[in-house]
């Protein structure tokens, strides 16, 4: 009983080395860069082993962007609220968490594109702890939203927060990625606090 | 001299078949599916025609985008502007406008797909002519915008009209390929307009 954990925790340092290397992988290529052969070779295991400790690739992915959505987290602070009348409070707070994920995905783009590039097999759900985590990012956003609009019911606020949330998202994706011009960073941030101010005014005032 | 119009129109029959051709392949694999060989198989020409009539393939995909572009414009009316005050009727025409992306989106999800996934070789530029077709359907946006901001200067219209958008796209990007959940178009048809509906009247009474 006492020699138990050992395979434990060989198994689980096996699992952090290849999420690390996942990591570094999807940093420097993206996702098209993960191939189990390589990452194999990096960690110095067989590519049977990886299958030991994630039921595939997608499962190694999951783990790697839910380290990711933690860092996004981690970025994503109620300042704001502080002084003036709640409204306005409200409207700083929405402004704030919509620039910290644009300046997330500004200074994380393979990480922060991998979170949208996983593709699923036909038939693979994602996994119920991975949706949980995505579920509590968006509280960040129903809270201010609930503020702004006190007589919406929970389930349309948490809608809303969805849509709000992927406004914010076309406006970064498409300038950070702009074809046609190079937009800097200065301008895409301008972009989303018009945006969420013009918005969040408009719903406190609906 | 009267003999030069048969090369010209021969061409010319090439270039639309590699264009239908090109069509129905990302119609039904996307982007990824189109290689030049298998599209010469399919018009019946050499391989190296293609380049006679494209440079590459990239040139190929601009044709194709820009008929996409077309289909989409026509879809694009400024319906709901009339009866009213001025200002409901420009919430009423950008709304229009944003259903009708949403739809068009909806409908042709390969070609619509198309337009935002072909990635362009590092060095190669968008060309001037699909630039200005581009251009072009963003007027459509600003036009509505001048009214509920008319004091707004030119340049900050036109990039609030790329804004709302990529607001616009964000949303229905999610929506229409939610992996977390199936989102009726319904629902992402409500999720537009009421954020478009938000925004214009945040943006008229600022």
């Amino acid at each position: 009983m006492v020699s138990e954990p050992k395979p434990v925790a060989r198994r689980r340092k096996l699992r952090d080395a290849l999420i690390h290397a996942a990591e570094r992988t999807i940093e420097k290529e993206g996702l098209r860069g993960l191939k189990a052969r390589e990452l194999a070779y990096k960690v110095g295991c067989a590519v049977g082993a990886i299958y030991n400790v994630f039921t595939d690739l997608d499962d190694l992915i999951f783990a790697v962007n839910a380290l990711t959505l933690e860092q996004l987290e981690k970025t994503l602070t109620l300042a704001g609220e502080k002084g003036a009348d709640p409204q306005s409070g409200a409207i700083r707070a929405l402004t704030h968490l919509a620039l910290a994920y644009t300046d997330y995905a500004a200074a994380n783009r393979p990480r922060w594109r991998a979170l949208f590039d996983h593709r699923l097999a036909e038939g693979r759900d994602v996994p119920a702890w991975y949706q949980a985590q995505l579920a509590r990012l968006f509280v960040y956003i129903e809270e201010p939203l609930r503020k702004l609009a006190p007589a919406m019911e929970p389930a349309a606020r948490m809608q809303l927060a969805r849509s709000l949330f992927s406004a914010v998202h076309g406006i970064v994706l498409i300038g950070l990625e702009e074809k046609l011009q190079s937009i800097p960073l200065s301008t895409v941030r301008a972009q989303v606090t018009f945006m969420v101010e013009a918005f969040a005014k408009g719903l406190a005032r609906a």
